[in-house]
């Protein structure tokens, strides 16, 4: 069992890049370059890792895969950045038994999505949050992401669930920043923003959501460019606003990666997850930009495409 | 080990409901209401029995009580019928350990949904039923249920993978029969139309379903009804339709019963699923009403509807 | 001003096809091949014309276009069928406005949709139908088409303005026949199925919606073989379902020519439309395929793939 | 006739608000309100004029009261300001009919969507604005706005319009900033950023889109605190993002009166658009909150309720 972080950041802050989950050409969990991907972060100066979150393919790996992933995040962790954790599956009971095993793996926080396959009503969706925090005892995050699970965290059940201290932070790639600024001013006039963290995992608009009072941000593109990721929020923390839009702009432009295997035979989470592994291969951080099946591989051309991209951006 | 169904029938005709998980007050599965339930089925004529899909709140329940679920039906069955279990889950990896896990509890035939949560192209989908297919040696069946899944299987996956013997068959609950209607006249077009077997999941339109060419019904109202679905199914089975769309029309009413809820805070599946168990208790089937954290209960006015129905139905 | 049909049938029962609307290659309706298309549905016995419907184009049309369309057709009809005009706009004013332009034009009764653009609570649309029926004496149908309106009409408001009688009849393109047999039964209890039609707009589950009580269907593939339908209808109406059943199988393979323009950089609407013109053109009954910009047009192959599936259905 | 603007600004910066319609009671437009309104605009200090938008109620009006509002807004505007038009409508033939009109009317640039109720391929879309920017010589924008029209245009689309001087702008309705901000990164990257005019249309996150390059904004809730939406504009304009970022704030408290309505059997629209009628009559700019059928109207304590909020909000 790796040692905890020492005490969990209330709120969390920083830059918390939510891990891609290297694989071996077999499709099994490469521990190897998962270990050096952590290190890539932690020299970085990232303030969290996310561990099998949808960029982590979790939706694609196995309950055996899942545990193998986050122990070894954790063991790699030392300690150094407190460890959070996806449980993401349907409904509370089969979350409840994901928990445990995060949990039992090292996971020093857990992040949660409301239930999917079957729709709940808001009620339900309060209580199956309340219910998961109440059968494991670490901090919880929701997962507000609509385009996986289709239906998006009101504002009023976030607002129940931070009050009472249920949640310890919301992770929103709603992609809706204006509903997170209502969100934002909502939680400041009800005197909860000084322990809840609300984090963006929308990648483009950091400066914008940090600026509108966010307290970090979960860059998928993070996995490629964590340095990148570091000194916008930097900037933007000391208040160093054009520089912050520039450093995002830049980004911005890096970001197109993920349309490396458009006109593919593809999904476009298989293109983005794709590319961000080609990448991260390319810099020499992990073995082989396997993904899980059944997702399609991006294709030579993609891949110069990739390598391309990267010159651009000058981390090549 | 529960003795297998013979042979599995194909195609596949008939009524083949989809079960309800029967659960204590304290959320466990009541596996002697699950028995009762089994043989009541049974006893009606059922040709199949279908456990832990939708309607048996798949979503909601543990692996563990997915299993118990499974092996409970398989024993009760005694391979008076063949037992289809759902194997849902978000993708390839999890679908397989849901799969050896339902091989396992005796389940004769696995029904599976395309990948969610992470959406896939339709190439991916069908390599997703391939791998499925080739790594436990079971009938499966592909399961179309955009309202769950949020994509809708393309009549080419499915003609695909029927012309290849991948799929044994189809549960269509996509509510659109105009396409299962092209569907079922390409299947034919393709002599793929005696081995294959497409069932509709739509329980109102069962009629127009068998008219068009189905084979059968997975109706979720069949647990409450069973009697009135093999009526139904006979009645077009032997040419008279009109007997047939009577009893589908009576049947329609009785589906009432699913807005027990409407208006209270919770979402329409736990007002649907929670009318089915309350009409099964109220008919001395099964013990409790309770459904599955975190849906909402029915309140007593609800049920007193639901009373109301049955007695209006003829069944109480 | 053409003689108006001598009584507005109640219900309006039969085939009624919604009709293409022809077009010069520099876009101006060509009210010979209009008159041409009449002719070809009143031939064949079609108990309705629909103009300027969806597959009228109406989107795509100006009013002025509009105007002469619903002219053109109410003339050439000369009182040997009945006239429903759409009055597609985005709301209640509006429609009003396309409304008192269809009653001038010859328009025997009304076709409308829920208000689109700005979505409207049900009982924003309850009360959008009433004004509309008040504002012109004319019947009044409600089309339920969510693919165009992005909001499905709810059970309650159609039966509350069938009750009372502020609508005449439906036009449900839903393709929701599980919806619509709920609707049918709920009609018959309430005892206002004697003067209200419900017409389909599905061409693929005429047969299917017949049996569950629908008065009958408005195709768009009518258009191309109204002959088809009306030995669908005749043969539902005295009981023979079965030939129903293959008239329908066959109409729905010729249906397949829809997807003429499948890959190609066009919409799914312009590739059916194109579709429809194209046979129309090749049957001889209009002249030119075109259809309204900014829909793009299908190419040889495509008209070609048409020819062949004419050919195959008996018709060329 | 209005005097036009002078020359029209490219491109065009600043603030924008899409004017409120004052109606009367009987549902006509209320010139003398709607002048009273340009003049509290043009009194605070705004770059621009957008008349019938969505804001505006454009889906609600008929062509004359369309007419009757651009016409009232261009003289009262009389060249302090230039005046945008939307041209709301489903398709080519019917905007272009909307964009002469709008002309007359006095318009200096006009503000289209893509087609909609029928839905349009890309490369139809793009066809589109080049036949409506052909048919009328006024400076054109293109209005994103998914949640009316149902389909986002695509940045490909966009990027190739400005490039060839077809669009003079975007005003983006979206509310997806990460997509704005590639588009943006896009535009610099092809040079096309110096005259084509990239507006905002999401009132709650001016500060982060100024920041991430865009040139204004169009803010519905501008009609009710144009004072506001300047000091934030002019902020960010002078780099004060701290200052720009707290009166967002205030902003987006205030934003809350569109929920006004929220339980009471009424569209969002209608809350939203009576709060801000509400909002202006209280503040004396306006003679009646009247909304344009068929929306419901607020009562007596949603009204109470914006009283509150304008109180709050220093406004009052």
């Amino acid at each position: 069992m790796p040692p905890p972080a020492a005490r969990f950041p209330a709120p969390l802050r920083g830059v918390v890049p939510p891990l891609c989950t290297p694989l071996t050409p077999a499709g099994e969990v490469d521990t190897r370059s998962l270990r050096a991907l952590v290190e890539h972060q932690l020299v970085a100066g990232v303030h969290g890792l996310f561990a099998v979150g949808s960029t982590g393919e979790a939706a694609h790996l196995s309950d055996a895969q899942r545990r193998t992933t986050i122990r070894t995040v954790a063991e790699a962790a030392g300690g150094r950045a407190p460890v959070l954790a996806g449980v993401i599956d349907t409904s509370t009971a089969r979350v409840l038994d994901q928990a445990r095993a995060a949990a039992d793996a090292g996971a020093d926080a857990l992040v949660a999505t409301a239930p999917f396959y079957a729709t709940t009503h808001p009620a339900e969706t309060e209580d199956h949050f309340r219910r998961v925090r109440a059968g494991v005892d670490l901090p919880l995050f929701a997962y507000d992401i609509p385009s996986a699970v289709h239906t998006k965290l009101a504002a009023r059940t976030v607002g129940a669930l931070a009050a009472d201290g249920t949640l310890a932070g919301l992770k929103d790639s709603s992609g809706d920043l204006g509903a997170l600024r209502r969100l934002l001013v909502g939680l400041r006039a009800e005197g909860v923003d000084s322990s809840f963290s609300v984090l963006t995992g929308s990648e483009l608009t950091v400066d914008g959501a940090l600026l509108a009072g966010a307290h970090g941000v979960v860059p998928g593109l993070g996995n490629v460019d964590p340095a990148g990721y570091l000194r916008l929020y930097e900037a933007a923390r000391t208040g160093r606003w054009t520089e912050a839009a520039e450093e995002q702009d830049r980004l911005a432009e890096l970001f197109g990666i993920i349309e490396a295997g458009a006109g593919a035979e593809m999904s476009h989470g298989a293109s983005a997850l794709g590319a961000f592994k080609a990448a991260l291969g390319l810099l020499g951080v992990i073995e082989s930009p396997a993904t899980a099946a059944p997702q399609a591989a991006l294709d030579g051309t993609a891949v110069a495409s990739v390598r391309e991209a990267l010159k651009r951006a000058g981390l090549l």
